[in-house]
């Protein structure tokens, strides 16, 4: 069987052959860090984790970068306005620097949360300032670039194949640029690779074309090539991000002769209230908001029921619903482990049956372009079957199968059951509550003079890590760690 | 009452005056990011968080810069010998930068189970090679640096005062350096502000000098100015970086024109088994060893048990004596948590005054050069009165005055009570094995006939978030959240 996966340049799914038997590179475009993420973001980066999840999961050794972007992400999304980061920083008084490593920890606290492995590499903008000058040279030399007063422009029209990516034409490309106060470009489709910094920018490097910063598109050429070498296997990112920014990569890749990405992937986007989430807009929901409502593994749950290629449409009926759909699966799986402490050797046929229809039907959905509501659909298919076997007795040997499918395809490819979920935990009133309501028991006992009870109630507790020490006002108990 | 340093530059412990009114810029030298941290960068690290909670105590705002070296730093810790990123990439088979992210992301997940906070900037040395390039270039125009074959070296003779902060005089510096196979020096004291790559070395980038890479000193250099300026306030690291690593800092700052730091701080060794732990030597436990022994937070317990400027002499008795008195204070922190949620309101005056002597004694301790085992030592005199009145009746308003201090300094300033560890919690083994005595005691209600205390018992798990099943198979229960 083989993986199939839709690649944007060709409009087509093909078959994944990687540029090195058994290795895949991987460079997925990460975030600006200028504030908090929200679902748009969670939306992506879920997805090429669950691509990077799939593809160990097939044996390759996998090379996973993805960038952050703290320098050079204008305003307006392109050569106009402020640097996102330097503007939040007025804002909230902090240096640059500090703004961007602010939300570089945020950010991935939250990808931690929803169980988002930490990529291999994760390159800065800042940190390949050297890398992104020796580009913009290279491109100076060829013909494809020219400074305009310390500014360094990419010539669009010299590279004939901008646009093959998203397949604009020339007069669309055109359509949507702006026009600057103080145009110095030849023709606006053309885009910076350095910019010249005002005086009030303050993240500036000298440059051979006098202090200035990165334009944004050109790191993740710098960066992909640097880290996964000539025409690596995947890139991904966001579908808005395939205009201009990839053509960008692309072109300036390809004018100074390397060989760039072989397959290109994008994720759709996340609605809310039936708009698209963005950031700019300001209709969006923060990671951080959702975890307040919901564990964050639903939230992961809920963006894997849509395909990467589709839309995701939030919805807190949605929400509630997967929230639900995920503890249906939650609980099985700990029911499953549970009984396998105790349970006697032996298979079961019927639920055997199950599990092999569930791993070829979960195999066939990852592997037609990893199609993640099928394979979920695949779970919730062989649940029934696991609740009726559950009800009765099941061997050992049926359960610890069902574990490892549960182990390997529902944490392992899906990233839904990390270890910290699996433990069945109580802390604070609930654990409290429950603590006092053995105490009243024995207390209950005590006073049918049943001592033997009493005692072995204490024990008991003793044994599970809780002292009791009985008082004049009445039992006190703590936890011995 | 004023905050009083120990200033290695001046050895004497000088009243702290920032270089602005209220703000204080501090830089620490972090870990170089090849491998696991040890006890030994645990106690920098814990050292210096806590100067950092101090003078934020202090109402101080604190702009905390700590790096990450992940280039240049060369197995001899000179000149001499393998990057030791690039070597432990070959070890592990990984592209350098792999390596350096691998252990950047286990580094910061051990701080944070010690409770240390997040750097407001982490800086890394191969993010500001533009910047380490400028200096070079600065110190070549300005004769304190010279060019042997695509190396720059530092001239250390032309600089008298290299040496004065660690007061070793001429030729006691000289008698430590090594003289490399192809010696290239003018004087064995000199130093590599940028080194030719040879052509094995992974790591490079273009230089007006060839392709090299940065000398291992002059990053800090470069990164504290960048990001604190001028004269900035503190500088921190290990004892063992007073020579040369930091004499080379200041030289080459101040030779370049710049005022460098103005107070030195350094932590003193930690010792196991009698001798310095040190990963050069082998002589070291990890702290993900220690981690797996006792929690991690008993670990910063016991480092702030001696003083930063002395050697914690580590043992496996000192360890469990340090659990002991650390869950001494948080079972203390967690009773007065637990009492104030239904204590009636009042005083009282005995603990309210031990309370006033805690504060007192503790803000001495910590505004004497951090003595933090006298701040500990506050805590363990305040300790028995407390037992004593929680013993008896206490009035909530004197119990949440001590939440307050326990919250301010225990937490605050010392680090030791972050929430997730005040929270109580059962989990897996013990929260079955609790669960399973309840249905016990249920049960034996049953075959008492006592059902209404049966179905009192139900009720109240189904309050606690726990429903319980009664099947043909006995009861079952499952968390529901």
């Amino acid at each position: 069987m083989e993986f199939y996966l839709y690649n944007t340049m060709t409009r087509e799914k093909e078959p994944f052959r990687p540029r090195v038997e058994g290795h895949v590179g991987i460079y997925v475009c990460g975030p600006t860090v200028y504030s908090d993420a929200h679902l748009g973001h969670a939306k992506s980066a879920v997805a090429f984790d669950t691509l990077r999840r799939w593809l160990l999961h097939l044996g390759y050794r996998v090379r996973y970068v993805s960038n952050v972007t703290d320098v050079g992400h204008l305003t307006d999304d392109a050569d106009q306005g402020e640097d996102k980061i330097q503007k939040r920083a007025k804002l909230e008084r902090l240096e640059p620097m500090q703004v961007a490593d602010k939300y570089f920890w945020r950010y991935f606290e939250d990808m931690a949360a929803l169980n988002v492995l930490k990529p291999d590499i994760t390159p800065r903008a800042t940190g390949h300032i050297v890398e992104q000058i020796e580009l913009t040279k290279e491109l100076l030399k060829r013909g494809f670039a020219y400074e305009r007063e310390g500014s360094v422009y990419f010539r669009a029209r010299k590279w004939p194949e901008y646009g093959k990516l998203s397949g604009r034409r020339l007069e669309d490309q055109a359509a949507g640029a702006r026009v600057g106060v103080r145009e110095e470009k030849e023709d606006p489709r053309d885009w910076a690779l350095w910019k010249r910094a005002e005086p009030e920018h303050l993240m500036r490097w000298p440059s051979p074309w006098g202090e200035g910063f990165p334009g944004w598109h050109i790191e993740c050429t710098v960066m992909s090539l640097k880290y996964l070498g000539e025409g690596f296997d995947i890139h991904g990112g966001g579908i808005d991000l395939q205009f201009p920014h990839h053509e960008a990569e692309i072109a300036q890749a390809e004018a100074a002769g390397h060989a760039f990405a072989r397959y290109w992937m994008h994720n759709n986007h996340v609605l809310l209230g039936g708009e698209k989430m963005a950031k700019s807009t300001g209709n969006f929901v923060t990671l951080r908001e959702l975890f307040e409502r919901v564990e964050p593994l639903v939230v992961r749950f809920y963006l894997l029921q849509s395909h990467y290629r589709s839309v995701t449409d939030f919805t807190d009926e949605g929400l509630k619903a997967a929230r639900r759909g995920y503890f249906r699966l939650l609980d099985a799986y700990r029911e499953v482990r549970r009984r396998l402490k105790a349970a006697p050797p032996g298979g079961h046929p019927e639920l055997e049956a199950a599990l092999a229809e569930l791993r070829a039907r979960f195999a066939e959905a990852m592997n037609d372009d990893l199609g993640t509501p099928e394979a979920l659909a695949a779970f919730f298919t062989f649940l029934p079957v696991l609740n009726r076997a559950l009800a009765g007795e099941v061997g050992a040997d049926a359960l610890a199968a069902v574990e490892a499918a549960f182990a390997e395809l529902g944490e392992g490819v899906l990233g839904l059951f990390p270890r910290r979920v699996l433990e069945e935990r109580l802390s604070g009133p609930a654990l409290e509550g429950l603590l006092e309501l053995v105490l009243e028991l024995r207390e209950e006992a005590r006073r049918r003079r049943d001592f033997a009870l009493a005692d072995r109630v204490r024990d008991r507790l003793a044994e599970l890590g809780v002292a009791v020490e009985d008082t004049a006002k009445g039992p006190r108990w703590k936890l011995v760690s």
